[in-house]
């Protein structure tokens, strides 16, 4: 077998190696029953311990309150996107939505196809490289919610301070900074996730919702994108993604053996100041972020002449640091550097950053 | 490791085990790249072709024409009831349905939602165990489509015959019989499937859909719902479940190695023959499903006394004969022999049968 690559994809993303070692291992015979778990029934005993395990680690790992349900659904994020006012927004109410950045205006977007949407702030005026302060903010008088996008996974801006806006549901795109570090989940009203940046594969999306929140759904809401039924069913409603809840297990366990999200915090720390700091220590590459909204888990950059972009793609991947490139609608670069990518990738990647510059800057 | 068990799941169902082995091979490094391909980015060269690769293999599978768009959707079977009519039935429309059981009363149930549904014909004055032919139907004049369940997978009764509704689009559920035999996809508008059962694991849902029928959706239809934007974007107008793709994509690689469907037709009806002739030639075990109507890939049975359920399941469970159990509506047992499930399976299966019936005929 050849040497693991250095992986600095946005999603799908790096999954822990010992957690893809243990699936490996268990591919055609889990626990010695004679059978994949993508062959097992979602209702047998057997399953539904994987199932609920995966979802009491999660509770664990983020101190989810018990008064929060927590759903393993399909279709992503964006069809969150849909499912949030068709559950949670009135036909004649009003919604409040943060703009920071493309994945917030995708939301908003797809909200105002089912009702007023009021965009109470925008990182616009500062080219999406900083955070309105919440004293800026328009919020309507009688939100349903606000909605907003802790970190922008292309633009690389993320909160470092949770919105309060009081009675009114708090609602977040956690995507690509869940079990980035610890959070207080009772100051949300429902956080989701789609799972392949920092949970597990692709094709899962983990919804954590106050039960409170529940039972509101519009009568044409599908069945299948009705929190309440969904909850209600153990999100087995109909079959699951199976695999990728269980795959998903498997890293909850291995972030709990790593220490939880406290000691993701310390790692993901050191990682993105050493990121940082070779960024802003260099006479040729750049990052545009203002100091305190600089995404944990999204590190764009720039190098000072873009004909450089391809040279140094292509020293990279010679050196197995894949998927740099950053997101087209960008430019420049982008290292996603989640709970699997460890201080040894990011170690490789500022070593070679400083190579290059000596050679090219 | 321990024996591979015999697995009559009706789904999520086993797997070819030469498939389960090239998955388990390539799960850390795919193709020498140094990452899985739960790693990799959905846009990026290697994914793609991979996707690309597996449409094609299903294509060549199923001779679906150059007019029909192959998606790869999440949300299973569950997800499509609601799907259908938000993309095909306009909101004074009506749509004709035909109720052969539990899956297309869930189909018809989420369409009544959404618009007028005519049950044309009902299975109901069968007790379900037989198909009201098409000279029975009450159809209605100007239906948007006609939707049907080709193979109930509850109640193990399939069509052996396509209906004719000139030109009224045919919608079906083939979930359970999709891949088990050539069919002419010519005759038919709109075919979706859940993946759990002949395609691979569980989290995706394909639809096969002729192009005319494409750009109706209602404007209240989610994005993420509407089959015109997945078609757009090549099933990827956001991340895709790409694991579940992936080895679909191997299913029917090992397909096209057997022998396509035809060579999988041959096998299953000797399969299928195998076990009902076992049935019917017994005195302990029965299937009630008129002889035109019973399904090639689930057969429910029940013994002549179901005090003996229980032995029979436990004696079926140390020959590592598992999931039998009938479903909790239907009682008694059933086998499900997907493709996957090799002669060999079904003959441990009826050689069991044999021995209790022996000791307690």
């Amino acid at each position: 077998m050849s040497k693991r690559a250095y992986n600095f994809c946005a999603g799908p993303a790096a999954l822990p190696e010992a957690v893809l070692q243990r699936a490996q291992a268990e591919l055609l015979d889990w626990h010695g029953k004679g059978l994949s778990v993508m062959e097992m029934s979602h209702r047998s005993d057997d399953y539904m311990a994987i199932a609920a395990k995966a979802e009491q680690d999660l509770r664990d790992l983020l101190g989810i309150p018990s008064d929060y349900k927590v759903l393993f659904l399909q279709g992503g994020a964006s069809q969150q996107f849909a499912e949030i006012p068709l559950n949670l927004l009135p036909e004649d109410g009003v919604a409040d939505y943060i703009d920071t950045g493309i994945w917030s205006q995708k939301s908003i977007e797809e909200a105002s196809r089912y009702g007023r949407i009021n965009v109470a702030a925008s990182a616009k005026p500062y080219d999406y490289f900083a955070i309105p302060g919440q004293n800026d903010w328009q919020l309507s008088q009688d939100a349903a919610y606000l909605h907003y996008t802790p970190n922008e996974t292309i633009g690389g801006l993320e909160f470092d301070w949770i919105p309060d806006v009081g009675e009114v549901p708090l609602v977040a795109d956690m995507s690509s900074d869940i079990l980035s570090r610890p959070i207080d989940v009772s100051k949300f009203g429902l956080i989701y996730a789609g799972a392949q940046k920092n949970i597990g594969p692709s094709g899962l999306v983990v919804t954590i919702v106050r039960e409170d929140l529940l039972g509101r759904a519009r009568s044409a809401c599908p069945t299948m994108l009705n929190y309440k039924v969904a909850a209600d069913n153990g999100s087995m409603y109909n079959t699951p993604a199976t695999f990728s809840w269980y795959l998903s297990g498997l890293v909850f366990e291995w972030l709990k053996e790593q220490g939880g999200v406290a000691a993701m915090e310390q790692r993901n720390r050191a990682k993105k100041e050493l990121l940082y700091g070779a960024i802003d220590s260099s006479g040729l590459y750049s990052n545009p972020i203002a100091l305190n909204a600089r995404s944990w888990m999204n590190v764009p950059f720039r190098l000072a002449d873009e004909r450089l972009d391809k040279p140094f793609l292509a020293g990279a991947e010679a050196r197995s640091l894949l998927n740099l490139k950053g997101h087209r609608s960008v430019g420049g670069m982008r290292a996603s550097i989640y709970n699997a990518v460890g201080l040894d990738a990011v170690e490789a990647l500022v070593a070679y950053m400083a190579e290059f510059e000596k050679e090219h800057g």
